[in-house]
C-alpha cells in the first residue's frame, strides 16, 4: 500500500503528525473493522453519527465552492458537493436501511460531542480561514478515509464489512483520493508558489491538518458503545 | 403574463417595491431587447458582466447549500450550483464564442462597479444573515428574468435576442421560477410559520429583496455602453 | 437565588433542556469549586483550557457585532469583546501567572477536543445562522456561569476558589447577566416579535441553546485531570 | 506629504495601482474640500452615506477580529471597532447634527448603489478570503483618508472643510495610519514570510487593494449632487 498518490502536500502533511495520523488511520475501530471482529452494534452507531456527519461534509465542500479561487476549483468541490448529496447520501441510507434504521431515525440522531467538534471545526476553519484553511481541514477523512481502504483491502475477502472496505479500498474511490490530492497541490502552488514549505503560512495550514486528524480520531471512539 | 405561480412570498416581496421592481423588469435595456433594437455592443458588454456575475451568483447559490437547514434545501440549492457551473456557464461561454468573445477575454474582463454591487450584496447577505436573507437577495435575478422571459416570449420570432428570450421564456426555466418560488415559501413557513408577514423579521426579508432589486436595475445600466 | 431577572428567552430555552442543564451548571467540577474540594491540578487544567476558550469567546462576539441588526445591538456586543480582550483575558493572564504559567505557556496550549467541539460550534452557529443563532449559542456560557456564581456565593468564603466564585457571584457579573439577557429579549423581539415561541423558528433557536449547553457541560470533564 | 511611514505592503500595493490611486485620492470632490469650493449639500450628502459606511466599516473590523491569527492582531481590530463604535460615530453624529441631520434622519437614509458596492466588496472579500484579504480591501480607506488629510492639511486654515481636514491631517490620525500600516505588515509577514510579492498569493492581495480603491474613488461621485 503506497498512499504517494495523494500528492506532495498531503504527504508533507502527514508526516507532521505521525502519531495522531496513526492514532487516527490505526484506530482499534479501524482494525476491528479490518478482520472483521468489530461488533455490529458499533458499526450501526458508526453508521448514523457518519450520516450526520455527511451532511456537514456536503456542507464544507459546498463552502470550498464560495471560497474558491477559479472556475476550476468551483467545479471540482461542486462536484464532490453533488456526488455527497444526490448519490453518497442516498448508499447510505440504503446501508442504514438494510440495518433496519430509517431516514427519519437517522435524522433524528442526536449529534454526540465527537461528531459536533470534526463538523463544526472543518466549517469554522473554511469560514474563517480561506480555501487552503478548509481543504486542509477536510483532507484528513477524504484521503485518511483512501488510506485505510487501501490498506485493509486484501481483508475483504468474507468480512461482514467488506463492502465498506472495498468501497473505500477501490477503483473510483482511490481515483477520486488521486484527484483531490492533485487538485490540493495545485491549489497551494496557485496561491504560495513552489516553495511552500518555507513560509510561516505552511505552519498554519498544517497545523489545521493535525487538529483535524486528532478529531478523526476521536470520532472512531464513537464506535465502542 | 402572470407570475402568480412564483409563489406567496415572491408576490409579497414584489408588491412592496413596485417602482424599483419596474425600474429593473423595464428598463429601457430590456425594452430593447424585446424589440429587438438593442445595439449588440450593449449586449456583448452586457455578456460579458453576465459571465462574471454567473460565477458569484454560483458561489452564493453554494452558500445557500451551506446555510440551508435540512438536507431537501440542501439538494435543492446543490442541483441549482450544479447546473450553473456544468451546464449554464458552458451554453454562456458558446454564446460568448460565437461571438467572437473567448473564455480568456471573458474571464479577463474587469468587473463593473455594477457587477461588483450587485454580486456582493448578495453573497455578504448571506454571510451576515440567514438562508431566508440570502433566498430574499436571489429571487430578484430568478424570478426577475422568469418574469421578463415569459413577458418577452411573444415578441421572441425573428427578434436578433430571441435566443435569449426564448431561455428564460420557455417552459424549463418556467418550471425552475415556480420550483424556486415553492422551495422560498417552504423555507419561510418552516422558520416563520403561517403569516410570517405579520413579524418584525419579515420586513427585514423584504428589505434585502429591495435592495437587490435596485441593484439589479442598475446592472443593466452597464449596457449603455 | 433566581435567574428569573437573566430575560424571558433565557429562561424559556433553559427550561426546555432541563438535564443537560443541570448536568452543566451542577457538574462535579462545580460542586467542587463550591465546597472547596477541586483539585489545584483540575483547576489550572481548567484554567489554561479557559484561555484559550476565552480568544475564542471573543471573536464569537465580533462575530456578533459583524452580524447585528442595529447600531445598539453593535455597541453592545462591541462592549463584550472590547471586556475580554482588554481587560478579561489580562485578569486571566494574572491569575495563571500567580499559579507559574506564563503567557508562553498558555499560549502553547493545546485545545482538548471538548475546548474544540464547543467553541467552533459557536462560532459556526453565528456564521450558518443569524444573529439570533449567535446569541443562543453564546448564552449558556454567561448566564450559566452568572447561574453558578449566584448559586455558589455563600460558599465563597474562606474557600480556595472564592475569587473565582465572587467574580461570576459578584454585582457587576450578575448585572452583565442582566443587561444581556434583556439585550437578547430585545434581539429576539425586534425580529420574531412579541410571540416566538409559536414559530418554528423557535425550535431551531432552542436547540443551538441546548447544543451549546450539552458542549459547556463537557467542558468541566477537561478538569478531570 | 510623504505616506512612506505607512508601511512596505501599502507602499507596493498603492504602486501597483496609480491610476485608480489617484483617481481615489485627486478625485474632484477631494480637490474641491482642499480649496474650500465644494458646494455643502455635496459634503452633506457625502456625510450621510459616510455614518452609513462607517457601520459597516466597523462590521468589517470586527470581521478582522474574527479572522485574526494572533491575540494582538485580535487587539488592535477590536481597539479600531471600539474607537469607531463608541468614539467616532458619536462624533459623526455630532457634525451631522450641527447641520440639521438628526439621527433618525441619519439611519433612514438610503444606501446608494456606490455605498453598497464598497461596503460590501470589503465584507466579502473578509468573509470569503482571509484576514490579509480583508486588510488589503480595508487598507485604501484607511490610509487614503490619511494621505489626502496630510496632502490638505496645509489648506485647512479657514477652508470651510478645515475641521475634516484636520481630523484625517492631524496627528492621531496620522499615528493610526502608521500603526496600521506597521500592523499589515507584520500580518503580512506572519503569513507570507519576508518576500511576500514573490508568490502568487501577493497578486491576489494586491487585487483586492486595487478593486476597493477602484469602489472608494466611485464613492465620492455620490457627492455629485
Amino acid at each position: 500500500m503506497t498512499v504517494e498518490g495523494y500528492g506532495r502536500s498531503f504527504a508533507l502533511w502527514r508526516a507532521a503528525c505521525p502519531v495522531p495520523w496513526a492514532t487516527y488511520t490505526r484506530h482499534a475501530f479501524v482494525e476491528r473493522l479490518g478482520n472483521g471482529t468489530l461488533p455490529g452494534a458499533a458499526f450501526l452507531t458508526y453508521l448514523r453519527q457518519d450520516y450526520l456527519f455527511l451532511i456537514h461534509f456536503a456542507r464544507a465542500w459546498s463552502l470550498a465552492v464560495v471560497k474558491a479561487g477559479s472556475l476550476a476549483e468551483m467545479q471540482a468541490a461542486s462536484a464532490t458537493v453533488h456526488a455527497l448529496l444526490h448519490v453518497e447520501m442516498a448508499l447510505h441510507e440504503g446501508v442504514c436501511a438494510a440495518a433496519g434504521i430509517g431516514r427519519d431515525a437517522l435524522e433524528a440522531t442526536e449529534e454526540t460531542p465527537e461528531t459536533l467538534a470534526y463538523t463544526r471545526y472543518v466549517l469554522e476553519a473554511g469560514y474563517s480561514g480561506d480555501f487552503l484553511d478548509l481543504l486542509a481541514a477536510l483532507a484528513p477523512c477524504v484521503l485518511g478515509y483512501g488510506e485505510i481502504g487501501a490498506r485493509l483491502l486484501p481483508q475483504a475477502r468474507g468480512n461482514p464489512y467488506g463492502d465498506w472496505i472495498r468501497t473505500y479500498g477501490g477503483t473510483a474511490y482511490q481515483q477520486l483520493c488521486r484527484d483531490t490530492g492533485a487538485m490540493i497541490d495545485r491549489a497551494v502552488a496557485d496561491r504560495l508558489g513552489p516553495a511552500p514549505e518555507a513560509l510561516p503560512r505552511w505552519q498554519g495550514i498544517t497545523d489545521r491538518f493535525t487538529t483535524a486528524t486528532r478529531l478523526e480520531a476521536a470520532f472512531w471512539n464513537l464506535g465502542r458503545a
